[in-house]
C-alpha cells in the first residue's frame, strides 16, 4: 500500500469524539503515518488544538468535512469514528473510491443483515456486510490484512472475546455464559446526555441494557463462529472511571475442569498484545489504560463447576482506536506494535 | 428492656472506624437512644469530634477503652465494631454481663464452628455461636427481637441474600448461581494499607478473592437455610466509591420462566427498606447512598433461561450500622423505620 | 403566616434540577411542611419518583407545570428553582399572588438594575429589585423574617461573604481580596453540557471565569455593604466532586495581624451553622456534606502579613436549598435548624 | 559520558514509589538508557512486573538493594527516589564513587544548611549541598549540564517557579505574593497513611500546611535568586485525583499591568516543554498529564491590580520523574524531548 518506509496518508473523519482524539493521540507518533484530513461536525474550522489544548505541537491541522471527494483525494487510509448510521454511506463511498477504511462505528460488525436491521434499523448498504471484515487480530489477521473495510470491533466485544473465544475453540461454550461487563465512560462517547454528566456517573454504579444491549449479538456472531453452541447472556454496567472495560465471565463445564492454562497459553502465546495471568492477581483495568492490551485471567471453582475468566482492556485502546491502528500496521506490513508500545499511565 | 419512650443507653465499641462513626452517625439522631460510651484503640482520650470535624456539635464525647465491666455499668446495649477475632472475647464478656450485644463483626455469623476454623480460625468462644442470631430482620425478625446477641450480617451477604432468598424459599436455587458483587472501598475498613490508598483504587476497578472470600460460607449458610440446593460461587469486585454495593446474580432455571414480580412482591411488600424496582430501570447505587434501603430489580433472559437479579445497598446502612439500627428498633419495640428514615444522598 | 403547628403549603417550582430536588431532599422531612406542587419543563406529569427512584416513599406527588394562578392557589410559599432570566416573571406575578416567594436563581440578587444588566442583561421587572431581600440570614436575618421574597444567595457568594463579613464590618477590607474558590460540579445545574460530562471533569481541574464570574459582583454589593472599601478578585475553578465549595481567601492586613478568633467568635457564637475551625484542622468539604453548615477556619501568615481565611459549604446545602429552608424557617418562626440538623455523610 | 549513541547504565533507587515506576515508565523506552539496577526496600528479590503487572514485558527486572558499591559498578548514572534524609547519605557514597546522581528527594533542593535544618532536620551531609545543582533546565540548564549532582526540584515548586519566575526577573515580585495550589494524591507518596485513603480523599478537598509546607522555602530560595523582593505565602490543597498539580498564583503591581504576553514569550519561546496559553482557556490538569509538559495562563485584573498566573504540571512528570529524565537528557547531550514526547491521556 505504500512504498517500504514511505508514509502513508491517513484522514480521520470524526477526530473529536473520544474514539477520535485517541486516534490522533496514537497516530501522531507513527513513524508510516502522515495524517492529511481531520474532519468535525461540530468543530468544524478549527485547529484541533484549540479544542483539545493537549494536542498543541503534536498535531496541528484544522479539523474540516468529511467530503469523500476530498479523502479519496488526500488520504489513502481513512478511520471512520463517525455515529452509526452515519458513518455506512460515507464509508461505502470512501471504498468504492478506492479509499482502505478501518470504520469504528458498529455499522458493519454484524455479518446478517436481518440480525443488523433487527437491533440498528435497516442497513443503508446491507451489500457491504458480507466484505467487511471483523477486526479483532487475534481472530481474523488473515483475512484482516487483504481486506479493504476493516469493521473495527466494538470494546465490550473485544474484552469478551478474546476471553471467550479459547473456549469456544475447544468446545467449552456449550452452556449458557454469563458476560457480566464493567465499563467506563468514554464508551457511551462525547455526546452532551444527562446520564453521563460527572454528578450522574460519580459515586454511583448501574447496570444498563440487560440482555438488550447492541453488543450482544456481535459478541454472539463470533462465538458461534468460533464454535459455540450456547447463548451468551451480556450484561453491561457502568463504572465511574473514564477508561476500561473488565469483564468477569461465567462458564458452566459440567465435564469437569477444562486445561485453561494450555488453552490460553496455545491461543495467545504470540500474540503481542494479550498478557495472561492465569491464577496471579487477576487483571485489573489500570495495568491496560492508554495501551492497546489486553489482560486475561482465569480461575476454576471445582465447587459450582463454573470457570471465571476476567478480561480487561481500555475501551479507548484495544476496543477501540489502539486494534484500528493495530489493523493499521497489518496493513503496513510493519510490527504490530508500531506506535502501541507506550507502557500503561500508572498510577 | 426500657420504659415506654426512656431512653437506653448504647455503648459503640470500635467508634472510629466506618462503621462506627456510621453508627453514631444514625444513634445520635435517634430519639430512645443515649450514647454513653464509645471506644477507641487508636484515638482513646480524644474527643470524637476532634477526629471526626462533622461530628461537632452532634456528638461530643470522649473516646474510652472497651472494658467490658465499664462498658456493663454504663450500658444496656452495645454495639461492637471491632476486628474480627478481637470481638468475640469482648462480646462474650458483654453477653456474661448482662448487655444486649449486635455485633457488626464476623465473629458471630457462622452457625457451624468448623466451618468458621476454615475461614478465620479457631473461634475463641464456639458455645456462643450457637445462641447468636443472624440479624436479617427480613429473614429472621422474630428470632432478633428476643435475642441475647446478634451477629450483624456481611454487608456482601446483605445484598446477596435479599436478592437470591425469595429464589430460594421457593426451590428455584437448584443449578449453581453466580453472584457477581461489586462494592466501595469502606467496606474494607479504615486500616493503613498501600492497596486502599487513593491513586490505587482510583481509576481502577479489579476483582479480588474469586470464589475465596470470607462472605462466600456466610451467603451459602443462609440460602441453604432458606432452601436452596445448589452452590453459590462469590465473586467481588473493588469499586471507586466511597459507598455501596451492586450485585448482579445469575440464576438458572431450566424449567422456565419463574414468577418473579409475585415472588418478590410476596416477600418484601411489608418491608419498610426493600424498594422493589421490578423491570423498570435497574437499581443504582447512588439511590441507597446514606439509607438502610435495598433496591431490587429483576430480568429474565429467555434465550438464556437465566434471571438477573441486581440489588442496591450502602455498605455502610443495610450492608453495616443501618442494618444494626434496624435490629437495635426491634428490640426496643419502636418503628423499625426509626433514625433510619433520612432520605438518600443524590447526587 | 400560619397556626402554630399547621403546616404549611409550599410549591417547588423547577423540581427536578440539582437544587429542586434537594429542596426535595429537605422539605419531605420538614414537620411544618406540606408540598402541595412540584413543577418540572423536562419531566412534566411524570411522578418525581420515576425521574429520581431515591424519592420513592418519600415524594410522591406528579410532577406539573409553574401556572403562577395554580401556584398561588395551592401553595402559602413557593421555592423557585428556575433558570435565571425566566425566573423573574414567574416571581413577579407570585409576589402579586401573594404568594411569598424564595428565589434560587440569580435574578434578585443584585440591588442595582445596572449592574444587573451588566453581567446578567436587562432586567424583566426591575422593580422589584429593590425590595427582594439577600436571603443570608447570618447577615440580614431581620429583614428576611418579614420578606415577601427573598434572593436566596449564590453559593460562591455564600462561602465568601460568610468567611469575609466579619473581617468587612471590623474595616479590614481594605486592600484587594483574592477569593479562589473550588467548587463541585452540581454547581453549574443539570444541564446536558459537554464540559459537565463525566470523562472532561473527572482527573481534571481548571480555573474558569478569571475575575469575570456572575458572582463577583454579588459578592462585591454584599461587602461593600457590610464596609470593605478594596475590590475583590474572585477566582473560582472547577473540582471533580459532586457537591462542595472550599473558598481560599487572602487578605492583607499591613497594620498587622487582626484579633481573627475574637472578630470570629463575635460574629458568630450564636449562630446554628456556622462551626468555628479557628487555628485547627482546617475546614474540609466533606464534615459539610449534606448539610446547611459553614465551616470557617484562618490562619495568619506574619511573613507576608496576610490573613488566610478558608470555608467549606455543601452548594447545595448551605449554597442553595439548605439555606432556603433556613430562610423558610425564620418565616415560620421555628428552630432555624428544623429539617437541616442531619449530619454530614461522612465517608 | 558515553560514546556517541551508546546506551548509559542507570540505575533507579527506590523503584517502586510512584516517583520511581514513573521513571521506569519514561526510561524503559529511552533510546540512550540501559537500566542495569533497581531497587526497592520493600519488595527486594521480586521482579518489579510482579509487584507493578502494567510493567509486564516492559520492565522485567528483579529488585535488589541499593548498596553505593554495586549501584558504583552497575551504573554510571543513579535516580534516587527515597525518603528524605535516608537519600542524603546514599547519594554522597555515589557522588563519592563517581555516579552521576538525580536525586528526586528534599535533600539538596535548599543551599543554605540553616534553612533545611529548620525544616528538614539537620543535613547529614551539608558540605554537598553547595555543589548540587537544581535542576529546572527552565532556569539553570547551563549548571545542570556539568553537574554531578542534581537536586530535582519539588513538585509544587515547579509548578510555582514556571509562573513565577519570568516576572521576579522582571522585577515584578516586590509585594507579597499568593501561590494557592492544588495537588494530586500521588505528591505524598505511596506510603500507607488513613487520610490518603481512598474514602478519605474521594469527594473530599481541603487546605493543608497553610504557610507552613516544606516546599515554601523552597520557592523562595528560587524566586529571591531570580529577583524577587517579597515573600511568598504557599497554600497547598489535596485534590482528589491522582496526578496533576494547578497553582494559581496572585501577583500585585501596583504600578499597572505589566506586559505580560511579552515577559512570558521571551522567556519561554524556545522551551520545549512549557506550553503558553497566554489569555486564551486557562491551563487543566489532564493537558498535561502522564507528559514533562507545563502549561502558563495569565490574565490582568484592573481593578484590583493584580497578575493572575496559572500553571499546570503533572507531579509525577515535570514536577518529578519527567523533569529528571530532561535532566538526563542534557547529561546525554540528546534532545530534551528524548523519552519525553508522548502526548497526554487524554481524556
Amino acid at each position: 500500500m505504500a512504498g517500504e518506509g514511505a508514509a502513508v496518508r491517513v484522514a480521520v473523519l470524526g477526530a473529536t469524539g473520544y474514539t477520535g482524539i485517541e486516534l490522533l493521540r496514537l497516530l501522531a507518533r507513527h513513524p508510516r503515518v502522515r495524517l492529511t484530513l481531520l474532519s468535525s461536525e461540530q468543530y468544524r474550522d478549527r485547529p484541533v488544538a484549540d479544542v483539545y489544548p493537549f494536542l498543541t505541537g503534536i498535531v496541528d491541522r484544522v479539523l474540516g468535512a468529511p467530503e469523500p471527494a476530498v479523502v479519496a483525494r488526500e488520504a489513502d487510509v481513512a478511520f471512520t469514528a463517525l455515529p452509526h448510521g452515519a458513518a455506512a454511506r460515507v464509508v461505502a463511498q470512501l471504498v468504492d473510491r478506492g479509499v482502505r477504511v478501518i470504520d469504528l462505528s458498529a455499522d458493519f460488525r454484524l455479518h446478517d443483515p436481518a440480525v443488523y436491521a433487527r437491533w440498528y434499523g435497516e442497513h443503508p448498504v446491507p451489500a457491504l456486510l458480507a466484505e467487511a471484515v471483523y477486526g479483532l487480530p487475534e481472530l481474523h489477521r488473515e483475512e484482516i490484512r487483504t481486506a479493504r473495510l476493516v469493521a473495527n470491533p466494538g470494546c465490550y466485544p473485544t474484552g469478551a472475546l478474546l476471553g471467550l473465544a479459547p473456549l469456544a475453540r475447544a468446545g467449552l461454550l456449550a452452556e449458557p455464559i454469563v458476560v457480566d461487563a464493567k465499563s467506563g465512560t468514554t464508551g457511551a462517547g462525547r455526546g452532551a446526555k444527562v446520564d453521563q454528566l460527572f454528578a450522574e456517573v460519580n459515586e454511583n454504579f448501574r447496570p444498563y441494557g440487560i440482555g438488550e444491549h447492541r453488543h450482544g449479538p456481535e459478541i454472539q456472531q463470533e462465538l458461534d463462529a468460533a464454535g459455540a453452541t450456547a447463548p451468551v447472556l451480556f450484561v453491561p454496567h457502568l463504572l465511574p472511571v473514564s477508561r476500561g472495560i473488565l469483564s468477569t465471565m461465567y462458564v458452566r463445564c459440567a465435564a469437569g475442569r477444562p486445561p485453561l492454562d494450555e488453552l490460553y497459553e496455545r491461543a495467545y502465546a504470540a500474540e503481542p498484545f494479550v498478557v495472561l495471568r492465569g491464577g496471579g492477581p487477576p487483571p485489573e483495568l489500570r495495568e491496560v489504560r492508554g495501551t492497546n492490551r489486553c489482560a486475561v485471567g482465569w480461575r476454576w471453582d471445582a465447587t459450582s463447576r463454573q470457570a471465571v475468566i476476567v478480561t480487561a482492556i481500555d475501551n479507548l485502546g484495544k476496543g477501540a482506536a489502539g486494534q484500528a491502528v493495530q489493523c493499521l500496521n497489518l496493513w503496513l506490513g510493519v510490527p504490530e506494535t508500531t506506535a502501541l508500545d507506550a507502557p500503561a499511565l500508572v498510577p
